[in-house]
């Protein structure tokens, strides 16, 4: 992660967060640990958490040597959740760094309440501005909305792992196979061009008929989604809304067709009805086929959660990806506590020239720029 | 144009201008003159004049014969301009359709002002904006902007024509020639794009570094202006913004670069300093050679004006961007007499319901949605 | 040209053909003129004549004051071709450089018959092959038969300028158009990657299953001819044989196809049946329409003629496939009196050696190998 | 595999084989199982061997149910292996399918000679036409020359799973990443493809310049090996020979190179040398780190061997390429048996109606040709 290094060599001489202490809850694997490395680098206290139920207590071990306060323990249970928030709501961090607002949320009615925070996704952003709205008297940068994340992580890192998470699991060639694409954002574009690039002709399916038109240009086949089904082969959702693709489509789609879902929700497509109707049975982990009472038969991937996360095998988001998330995250805080910055309450997106200085330094670790 | 001839038809029923009067000011030529078509078969009477010393004669009869007055007459000089602009304020106009917001200046201080008027310029609108700050109490809707002119007309119209007119003035290969564009917007990455497709090598120089990592991550080499020179074989410029290769970055460039720009100023390359330091010798229509006094040849395309509309045998924008920008001028006027709006005062884009609607036509008429 | 002009430094030292004559028959222009002058340099002396009525005679100025002989002059009449071929026979030249065979075929009985000779064409090689079979008591090296060829010229050099000339003459957008391509062979392959390129979906019609295959595994579709015809918007034929399109399959085509052949011959598509059941009416220069009785119209470019070659404003080949053409030309002259080569009677292709070496200059010129 | 299960429904139609025996020795497991299927339906009795150690014995035990002979038994050691060619032989097969010429070595001097073979394994065709020349006196059909194995399997079968199993082991990103690729044959072209469709810079090494021609004409970089060597962040070798990248050339490449090899042969990169001067630490399977003297790190995966089969989650070819080639060797010995042919003796290609009918079959398979 050599970005997120030389954001670390950078703190180690300017120390931005001398002095303070940092609440910190995201999940604690070796990543995400050097995120903490860089906060420590920076001279701040930190007191972490992780997600319920998925720290490594290696890497917890090392940062707790490191003199990285680590609430979790081996063998907790769920209740500690709760336990962890208030114990470090109760140390009143300067900053904080969180996944869900949860901690936000902890720490909103602390006498002295966090100077700012950085908030990881778009669904913790969404409950501070529903649930919380109002009661949020500090900036909250909101990580998940940064352009970089669009193009880096959701275009071309979802793109190619959606691609080749689906690849691996069914073990089929894509040459000459009809993929029919649901949703053409970040995701969804991604997803196409990487599974032309294995030979598939694909038809996209979109709502916005600028963004449809977009396709169109980008080389792409355009459908409406009741012509779309009855020719494709593989189905790839990432349209971010439920009931994309209902059980009536599923019917009406060619036998032998594979589902696959690349959005957040594993309800693009309904494979709970799938399930009622005909029962998958598992061909490979991760990978289930369905005998409709029509005759056809249907193939589902990991039950339609997100498919390059959930699949068996499945690839996830490439390091770079990470480098820059978390990049993103340690630069974001170092502007809460910086004077020449004068942030407004509430959440909020990564500011410009944060956006830029890590824009600058991934491209350099990607030897452009020379 | 198969998008504005549906929607003459569709003019013809609904007759969406009967009783009003049009003031237009645009080009007057074959294509533009099917936009007035449309305007007559909604109803409205049509009063025209066209930019100074372009109007098509052949053209202006024909539209006369269909009832449209038609203002210029050959031989007119530079003096006419005012003189029908005056005129056409003076019938009190309903609607305005203007190119450079001329016409809508001159209708502010009319009696009845328009109810509505449509600019096609982004510099029009930037009058508007500036200039008239204030004083336009009535909705301009401003073309230009829509994106989707962005997609078609400035990523894959203007990128693959502006490749294609070069290709043609020089009758060069692009395969394994080192190509640097500058600028990295919707003109500049089709002509990155166009420009790979021939076989070139393609360095972006961006100072955007949000869109420079996009152009890595598409493929792209990116550097610094100062290094991307060293190595160019051809240049493109555009930034849309002036002196982005003065006259010492031409210098350290490789002997024997042509030199292009595809941005709408004329300034992007300083082809004037160019020209004192070292007069190019036309070597066929819109190229010429410039020997500098360094020893090495450099090559300039059309004095460095656009490209693909003022270089001999420039291709221009295809059919298929006017057919949409032309549609979108004539929705947006039925939108300005549309009950259903209610359009606020001012400068302000393409409403999105008629982006929607010309993207949809668009994409039938290439044959998708189907 | 930077490859035959390197090969020129490399005959003024080494002289290859010091002492000796060649006689000439090409296409007198300036390109190939500089061919002229890689012999005269390499110490020949040459009398040309060009192909019949298509000498440039200020290119012939040139040569001759040069020192070579040029027997065509202004005015002369197509009786001229007969005396020159014997006149030049007359002369016994040590080396023929011929095009068509012709002058080959003219010396054949001198009673010093040449060292050996260069044809251009594949035309000429079969001519060789059949008519003059058991007569060529010397190597004969074919050029057009050499692999570089294939790569540089066919599959780039005439797939690109074919699309190109196509663009120009119509001014279409190949976007989303379904482009057909009759023959996969290696210009057939090189315009269906340009036509894509462009945007246009690609049907490839192709009688060897193997070519199919290849082409379906390079993205495109395949279909049988009478399928691809009824979803045509631009047909294109490359497969070197006629009657590829004969008029009923014009009749199934959609309304507004538009035909062009790339092929040497003009019969592949039979333009002449079209004429006879529907003459064209010219829409612009190369460009016709035909309206057919069944309702439909068609159009035309260049009567069915090779199109970068005949149709107003082609294209032609790029000067790098010329540059790498006509120094095969002169390093095979080379090799036919170079002691270490020992080479049979008869045509036969490029030696590997000389292949060889050419490639590796045009690598040269391309900036690889550094 | 479509294509084979269509032969077998065509060969229980004609019973090509009714009447003989075939010996059979190619790797047993399921796949493999669906020919021997094909040659059972054809009439055939089967008497089967598989590769030493191979051999999946549920497979078998199908097979002998459906009535094929296996010889191979659990626990079996490596002097099985000569027994059971011995057996095989002693039979007198009417058919031989061969997997290295063993089998059909062991069947020469039968009294009863075969029909005809076929050889799986270019290897195997060597043997055949070295050291058993001029002892074969009848036809064996050698499959892996076949061009549809060069297209199919090679170039897009090996180049998309070579990339895939790289980036599975190293889960490293490709963008902007400069990959060099040793040759540019039918694997190569395909690693080059496939790596560039990643987002890579490619650089072919290539010592054939038509080839390295070509490659450059493709859009890659061509260099000398001692260039490429200083510039690779990743290395893949392709060309089928030994020693193409030594230790030397190792140490010259920047620190963190990725060393992988596509060839046959665990000697195209000299990693026994690079162990013993820097023994690999392994990282996780299939994955080494080497710190070499000069203070560089040196990545190489699977030990040199041939990446897509030997590393851990390496991809092997896809189901596509064994369906071509199993149907190859099906249809391949229903010629050697039918009348129409009249084979020489000896070791030969495909015959073309061959190609041409599984490539025709291949095309249907994957939608095409309708």
């Amino acid at each position: 992660m050599p970005v997120l290094v030389e954001t670390i060599a950078e703190f180690k001489t300017g120390k931005p967060f001398q002095g303070m202490t940092v609440g910190f809850r995201l999940h604690l694997e070796p990543k995400t640990a050097v995120l903490i490395e860089a906060l420590l680098a920076g001279g701040a206290e930190v007191i972490a958490m992780g997600n319920e139920g998925t720290t490594q207590f290696g890497t917890a071990e090392v940062l707790a040597s490191q003199g990285c306060e680590v609430l979790d323990r081996p063998g907790q249970g769920p209740e500690a959740t709760a336990v962890h928030l208030s114990r470090i709501a109760a140390t009143g961090p300067d900053l904080v760094l969180d996944n869900g607002a949860e901690l936000i949320g902890a720490c909103l009615d602390n006498a002295n309440p966090p100077l700012g925070a950085t908030e990881e996704t778009t669904s913790g952003a969404f409950r501070l501005r529903e649930d919380l709205a109002g009661r949020v008297g500090f900036p909250v940068i909101v990580i998940n909305d940064s352009p970089l994340k669009s193009i880096v992580e959701n275009k071309h890192g979802v793109g190619e792992s959606v691609v080749d998470t689906i690849v691996r699991v069914t073990n089929m060639s894509f040459h000459k196979k009809r993929v029919v694409v649901y949703g053409y954002g970040w995701c969804g574009r991604g997803i196409a061009l990487y599974a032309q690039r294995r030979g598939a002709d694909i038809t996209v399916v979109e709502i916005d008929p600028i963004k449809a038109l977009e396709a169109a240009m980008d080389g792409f086949d355009v459908a409406e989604p009741s012509v779309a089904s009855t020719t494709a082969q593989v189905v790839i959702t990432a349209t971010g809304r439920p009931g994309v693709v209902d059980y009536p489509a599923i019917e009406q789609m060619p036998d032998g067709v594979l589902l696959a879902n690349a959005g957040y929700l594993d309800t693009e497509i309904d494979i709970r009805q799938l399930e009622q109707q005909a029962p998958g049975a598992e061909l490979s982990p991760s990978l289930k086929r369905h005998d409709l009472s029509n005759g056809k038969s249907v193939f589902s991937i990991a039950e339609g959660r997100i498919v390059n996360l959930a699949a068996f095998g499945g690839i996830g988001n490439p390091i770079e990806a990470m480098d820059l998330g978390l990049t993103l995250q340690a630069r974001s805080l170092a502007v809460l506590v910086d004077p020449d910055y004068d942030l407004s309450p509430g959440p909020q997106p990564v500011p410009d020239t944060v956006n830029a200085r890590v824009a600058t330094a991934m491209l350099y670790s990607m030897g452009q720029l020379g």
